[in-house]
């Protein structure tokens, strides 16, 4: 097993930022030292007020600060992540990898060949992992545990290293397959949960329909309390995508419309039960 | 406050009725006899076992056991409360309340109107709150603490106390409003959830997309997983409605769509900002 390195800089110190870091300090303890970033220098002082990192670092005041670090973790929305990396191209960093943990991959690796020279692995990675809440605050060193980390194309053994702490499980896989597989896998769910709730919204009736509402709506719809700007991020690098699975989504509600429409009991039967056997045979592969 | 009824029964011993049944011996303990009766003697004889009811009644053998009692809680399906009123019309029973606990409320309360005589009082009510778990095996006498329990027009003090016993909120409603309410507050996430789900999983990708998927994906598709002939009946009892709340939920999809077609950045924004306040204020003002 290779050494892990024993400082890193995290940017971007929210929910996944912050669970990586408890990860490795859980792991590690004072065998690393982790320097920290957030969007704003105060949330910074607070995370290592937290203990979630052990070093602030002012990427605005002091990007060099960087150079002192063998491995970047960027775990920002995607179109911070962009800007990031050209920040990262003007500082002349040597022999580092920069890995990041954004939710679309193929636009963020295309733009890191792009900037970073050849001193500079650059390695685009998707932990499958997340909750509704955002900010250090919910980090839980465990968030990662049994869930897939898919990493784009290049294999690296820093990166095995770094997923095998956390507990995730590697998936090796091209940036375009990842883009078009997590546009069903998850964008779709992302911002199906937005269009649901503005449906619902929109009618006369939503504050009583408000007061009624419970258990099965609040799990349902809770991606939509998510960031919006990752959401946004997301929507902007894997568009084609997501326009492919909504539009698939909202021809197969018409296929059931039609089912409904036509008083079809043993199709509609039919289809109910298959949609349980698909989920409940997902269940059984993947959390029991 | 009323003396609740010492000898009750509970059609349906699943995971409502045994919540039900669980709720009121916590709290009334050997004050109260509860008969009960599953989809099957066996399932029956197990939940008498497991301590969730004191004593089994056999419908098929032995309707006429139903006399005994002065509260009758139908918790099945809905299409098997309609076959129940037309059993319990039959058996001639006495000074008797019956209330049911299904998810659609027009259709039951016609029909109980019509089969049962003026000796009986029928009340329909609604308490919001479930899981995708079904089965006494998953009671849970807190199920409906806090959570809205609709009754359907008439009220009655026996309910009254029944739905305090459990720490439900009580909401009056006529039965047209309900089902019309809960249209959006619930069987479109019940049925959406199933559409989803047959959406991704006719993909051919879908063995990858497996793969990948995770808690997000899990949490939002929960309902896909739930009991077949409950959100059948669901359906065939509210189709109207549930049709019309598609049809809308279909057209938002289409807005969405035409918001990313043309690359409108900030009313991309606006829109999941929205989502995301509708929801959020919704959660603070019911579950904080």
């Amino acid at each position: 097993m290779n050494e892990f390195p024993k400082k890193i800089a995290i940017i971007g110190v929210g929910l996944i930022g912050g669970s990586i870091a408890l990860g490795l300090k859980q792991h590690l303890g004072a065998k690393i030292t982790i320097l920290g970033s957030c969007n704003n220098i105060e949330r910074t002082k607070k995370a290592k007020e937290s203990g979630i990192i052990d070093e602030v670092i002012d990427l605005h005041a002091q990007p060099q600060g960087l150079r002192s670090v063998t491995l970047i973790i960027i775990a920002t929305p995607v179109g911070e992540t962009i800007k990031l990396l050209e920040l990262i191209s003007k500082i002349k960093i040597k022999n580092c990898l920069i890995v990041d943990v954004g939710s679309t991959k193929e636009f963020v690796i295309n733009t890191a060949n792009q900037f970073l020279g050849p001193n500079i692995s650059f390695i685009g990675t998707h932990p499958m992992a997340g909750s509704e809440l955002s900010g250090f605050e919910n980090a839980d060193p465990n968030l990662f545990r049994n869930k897939p980390w898919i990493v784009c194309s290049n294999n690296h053994p820093i990166i095995s290293e770094l997923i095998d702490i956390l507990g995730a499980k590697k998936i090796l896989m091209d940036a375009k397959k990842h883009d078009e597989l997590t546009s069903w896998a998850s964008h779709l769910n992302l911002v199906s949960s937005s269009i649901l709730i503005n449906a619902i919204g929109k009618q006369k009736n939503w504050p009583e329909v408000a007061k009624i509402a419970s258990t099965g709506f609040r799990d349902t719809t809770r991606l939509a309390s998510s960031n919006v700007e990752m959401k946004k991020d997301i929507i902007f690098t894997n568009k084609k995508n997501i326009i492919g699975s909504l539009i698939k989504f909202q021809k197969e509600i018409e296929v059931f419309v039609k089912l409904l429409q036509n008083n079809d009991t043993f199709k509609i039967s039919n289809y109910l039960s298959t949609a349980k056997t698909i989920r409940d045979n997902w269940i059984e592969n993947n959390f029991s």
